[in-house]
């Protein structure tokens, strides 16, 4: 059975030459870098190549470049560090309705340990308003937090507006954002943009699960999370995942190196797909804004019938999607994002995330279109939801 | 040239074996665990294996192992886990002058927050003894975390009878163990032992740098450290390093099945090699016990001389060992546990730790023998310390 993975938010497969450059850092290279002698320091240069390569991507110095086991780890860090430094000077952080959950419920554990927190709105397209950041500063706010793009519905964020209406108010505000959706999908310069902290992850670029970075910038201050040796500078302990972090260096290579045959691929390919769709199964739309959107997302709504009966047919067709994010897929709970962006919780239970990467084809889409529109009108056909809820 | 290394106690190479069951997870079986999808759902199954087989090493159940980024960071968890949950009984911590520095950092940065620490001694074999501990913990001791096998010395602290003393003191004090050195180098049994909570890392044990796990015995509660997503029955966050795992399970399982040849096997060519350094060095001596102690370890001081010289003239000659741990090689500060043993600072700087593993031979011992008997006595041909400090 042929098999289409659409579901390149979630992780991607290791690209074959990233997967080259790690194997040998396994059974060959595999000597600690924080050891004195040959093979350790042959590792340690391995580690600062990779520095190199990732800090290129996204126009940082490679001193800036902290590595870490996960997005989440670098958001953790983020939240955690800097509210540990700055707790003196106020205790009001700010974020979003619609960020990660690994942002989300590290500001709720925060609350319970003395900090107030501010959710910002979307509006119906997907974006934060600077406006209203600017409006929920108080003398308080420390720290503001809000992802590049959204993982669910591709919104790409107007970062640099933020951080400017930030810095305008109190330059003292550290910035973070999450960009672990945004890396190797849209152009990043983090000195343009401005920010002060930027999280990012390997598995999404065609790189290893298991490996994070966190961009710093230089002068920033935030106490360490993970405390011991003196690994990265002696700012994250612990021994380091070699081979992941090779990995996550060559990945961020050919990232950089692709990145507009990437964005240009995903979007022609995506905008196919939604307009096949759209057209080939009636009662559906798209979530969020088609401009300024992630190239390889299509947040679909299929009124009447249920996202996660799609996903379990396609999947016996060999087509894997997801249902909101990977990381809350398990979960009964309507999307959060989907639920700031004001979609009624029958419509969000209708919902399916596509995500297209490098390794889609058109044929690959002509057969989901095919086999989706079998499936919808299948699952139409038996589904009595229409009529209980009065649609 | 020969090449020789001497260093497992700072890292192991990945088994071929371990490898083999990993590289297809990195670029054919790469679904993301959370995802509802058939790849995603393999992919939980792998992890869900390696668990039960980390687990089956320990005599644990799989619900009790929780997968983490490294030893470091399960420690890390430990402390600040319990902590937090516990802060309102008391905040007393108890634990040793010569743990890796995971725990004694993390320790400080709790001494900051309001906690009070006990670092006991050890005696001059390196043994913690269960009578002071038991004279430490007060009415506001709510945690105790002593080492399982010194990173440096190799002694195997007696944590059975350490689990006993506090829990008759009070059975609600949580006992953590670091057993990073401990793990497929003497035999665990936690519900023996009866610790609440033990670290371990897959990198000591022929597995891959980047993955770690925390025992946390059925019953005990502690906050979660990385916030996020639901991963590990959303207790540990972020997306599974999943390949890491899986080689992590696949070491554990030929760990458990190959212990008492290891321990064999490291501890007679371990012997041999103190034996032969003793007979042919003179001013040597071990440090330590050689009762008790981690099968591959060899910590033995040079009189007169720096090992630091010694580290460098091996690595010329393709023969690698440590001088302290691997975490803090770089750092010019004696050893903290060379210390705790009492071994004066001279000699500390004369220290060598020579770590044996499975791919030792007695080929690459003799080779390192006849070198280092060469290195030893040229040094100390053109060493004035002596001299100078009097000896």
């Amino acid at each position: 059975m042929r098999q289409v993975y659409m579901d390149y938010s979630a992780t991607t497969p290791v690209k074959k030459e990233v997967l080259d450059e790690m194997v040998p850092f396994f059974t060959e290279h595999y000597g600690n870098p924080s050891s004195l002698y040959t093979i350790g320091q042959e590792s340690k240069e391995a580690i600062s190549k990779a520095r190199q390569r990732v800090a290129s991507l996204i126009g940082a110095d490679e001193k800036e470049i902290f590595f870490t086991a996960c997005g989440t780890e670098s958001d953790n860090w983020a939240l955690f560090g800097v509210t540990d430094v700055k707790k003196k000077k106020g205790n009001h952080i700010i974020t979003t309705k619609i960020e990660h959950h690994a942002i989300l419920h590290s500001c709720q554990f925060l609350e319970k340990h003395g900090f107030d927190v501010t959710y910002l709105d979307i509006d119906d397209q997907g974006f934060v308003d600077p406006e209203e950041l600017k409006a929920a500063i108080t003398d308080q706010t420390i720290m503001v937090s809000i992802m590049m793009v959204n993982n669910e519905i591709g919104t790409i964020e107007p970062i640099k507006e933020l951080v400017k209406v930030t810095k305008e108010k109190n330059k003292d505000i550290i910035f973070h954002t999450d960009a672990v959706q945004g890396l190797g999908n849209v152009p990043i310069d983090v000195k343009d943009l401005g920010v002060d902290l930027m999280s990012m992850s390997a598995h999404k670029i065609y790189g290893p699960k298991g490996t994070g970075a966190l961009y710093v910038r230089r002068g920033v201050r935030l106490s360490n999370y993970i405390h011991g040796g003196a690994q990265e500078n002696k700012h994250r302990a612990g021994t380091e995942n070699l081979a992941g972090i090779v990995g996550f260096g060559k990945a961020a290579e050919i990232a950089e190196q692709t990145l507009d045959e990437h964005i240009k691929h995903s979007s022609s390919l995506r905008d196919y797909f939604v307009q096949q769709v759209l057209e080939k199964i009636p009662d559906t739309y798209v979530n969020g804004t088609m401009e300024k959107r992630h190239p390889g997302n299509a947040n679909i709504t299929f009124k009447y019938i249920e996202g996660e009966s799609i996903l379990l047919l396609l999947d016996s067709k060999g087509i894997y999607v997801s249902t909101g994010s990977a990381c809350s897929s398990a979960s009964l709970t309507p999307s959060h994002v989907l639920t700031a962006l004001g979609v009624p919780v029958e419509m969000i239970h209708g919902t399916v995330r596509f995500s297209i990467g490098d390794f889609t084809t058109k044929e690959d889409l002509d057969y989901v279109i095919g086999e989706l529109t079998e499936i919808v009108k299948k699952l139409r056909e038996i589904s009595s939801v229409s009529e209980k809820k009065g649609w």
